[in-house]
């Protein structure tokens, strides 16, 4: 990006360089971990700081807040729940853009809205002169414990290729998809497939379990077909046998993802219909069983059965 | 079954036996093709001639009608279009009924529907003591040429067990999923899943394409994720390219199973509703691009282009 700040990324390799870590939840945890494990120095921050304590015994370096990480790393990994916890982590009270400097690097890991993400890169660009790459993951929290996550890009090349090397350390697949906001785009469509499929599969299960077929076996009559998937194979059975501990994910993690896409259908005038219904399936799902639902308890919505 | 005739099949390996095949189209002659490779003596019939033709070549022998095939084999193999093929192939004049003979099977590989499939079996039974397997298969053109179908049945476990070194001379998968009919009810559930699927894909792709992402790159950037799918490698790219020759499956094919499953649906008090819209788009679909446009130009409905 023409006059845009040199990168610090760019000096990366000959040096050793701090990394940050800001949101050490429930993804955010085993991510930092693969980053200590690899040999970078991460300082880490969590707004429950319990959450963070752990990562003090594997080498991380636990500080008093975002803008303390940001004042100490060149490159600031950010793992968060949605758009308001993200703002409020960089441009709230001691927050990342209080700490930030010219060249630096935010890379968002966090599933935010695509508008809010350009939004909020373009402000933290103007105020600070730190570079946003947005990098939100798929693949849940076994695939951030396994280093396998599938991460969409959106930013410029240069940042792309700057913190390429340490997402690797955390990711299988890490594509640049486009400028800025690209990203969240990409994950959105990711999530347009996996909530409609999550459906879709609980209405054949159930089809299947009230047309007189053992539902459990459809993943063996059906493997290496058009029908066959990791989530066939994983979210049937778990779903039939009411296997919902821990959850495969919260169905409030799943809504607000879905009603972003209905918001990003609406402003690029994109028929949603599959994605419209999921969500409401989902919200029924969010009102009878509560936003900790595990998201394949939609299967019991078509069910005689309690919730 | 108790009570019921021995099967000619128990003889099996003991002996060369006579199989036989009638309908030999898209699925059916690349199906027979491999029962001939592998060194049976395979007797076949076609509605159209024509179709059964090459067949001779590879070693085949052509007869004059179905009830020929029934007089000629012990094991009869019958792939065909839908469920009025299948009644008129079995009951009509000349039909396999009319050559069938006791303890000899009928192994149904065309996708009908459930209670029909119950009913034609029922009665071929009591009028001839033939038995039936339904036995409808996915995986494709390619799969019936590679030979790595995945074939779900439904019927009794001494018919089952005496056809299937045949049927792994044709698929990869072959599972007994209940009584008469579990099959054709296993069917439905996959196309459930497929007939979604292609809708769910097509809504991604076009959200993608519409806010501004290159969606032939989805593949790439959500490969190994709950998103990944060989839908999503296959399907994605031949939508968003216009490539529709040759077609992935007939509109006309998809829409006959969607509608069978809204049958059986109602029949079992089973919610369908992403089913019930995959299928209104796909009649929307054959409504302005005839019964045998590819199913994958499902992706065109939602763009401003012409179909």
């Amino acid at each position: 990006m023409a006059g845009a700040a040199p990168l610090k990324g760019e000096k990366a390799m000959s040096e050793k360089r701090t990394l940050g870590f800001v949101g050490t939840g429930l993804m955010g945890a085993p991510m930092t971990a693969r980053l200590l494990a690899a040999g970078n120095r991460v300082v880490v921050w969590n707004r429950t700081r319990a959450k963070a304590e752990p990562l003090v015994a594997k080498g991380a370096v636990l500080v008093e807040s975002a803008a303390d990480v940001a004042r100490q790393a060149d490159i600031v990994f950010m793992c968060l729940t949605d758009t308001n916890a993200v703002e409020e982590a960089v441009f709230g009270a001691d927050g990342i853009a209080a700490g930030a400097s010219e060249g630096a690097i935010l890379v968002d890991f966090s599933s935010i809205q695509p508008e809010a993400t350009r939004a909020f890169a373009k402000r933290l660009e103007a105020e600070t002169g730190m570079r946003w790459l947005d990098a939100p993951v798929s693949g849940g929290v076994p695939g951030a414990e396994a280093g396998t996550l599938a991460i969409m890009a959106g930013g410029t090349q240069d940042v792309f290729e700057a913190v390429k090397p340490f997402v690797l350390q955390m990711a299988a697949q890490f594509t640049l998809m486009g400028p800025t906001g690209a990203g969240q785009t990409t994950k959105l469509c990711n999530q347009v497939i996996v909530g409609c499929t999550m459906a879709v599969l609980a209405e054949a299960a159930r089809l299947a379990t009230n047309a007189g077929v053992d539902a459990t076996r459809l993943p063996e009559a059906l493997a290496g077909g058009f029908a066959d998937s990791k989530p066939l194979q994983l979210f049937v059975p778990r779903m039939v046998n009411g296997q919902h501990e821990p959850p495969l994910g919260h169905v409030y993690t799943m809504l607000k993802d879905l009603d972003s896409v209905g918001e990003l259908a609406r402003a690029s005038a994109s028929p949603v219909p599959f994605t419209a219904m999921a969500a409401e399936q989902f919200r029924l799902l969010s009102v009878r069983g509560g936003n900790d639902a595990d998201a394949l308890e939609i299967f019991k919505l078509s069910g005689a059965s309690k919730l």
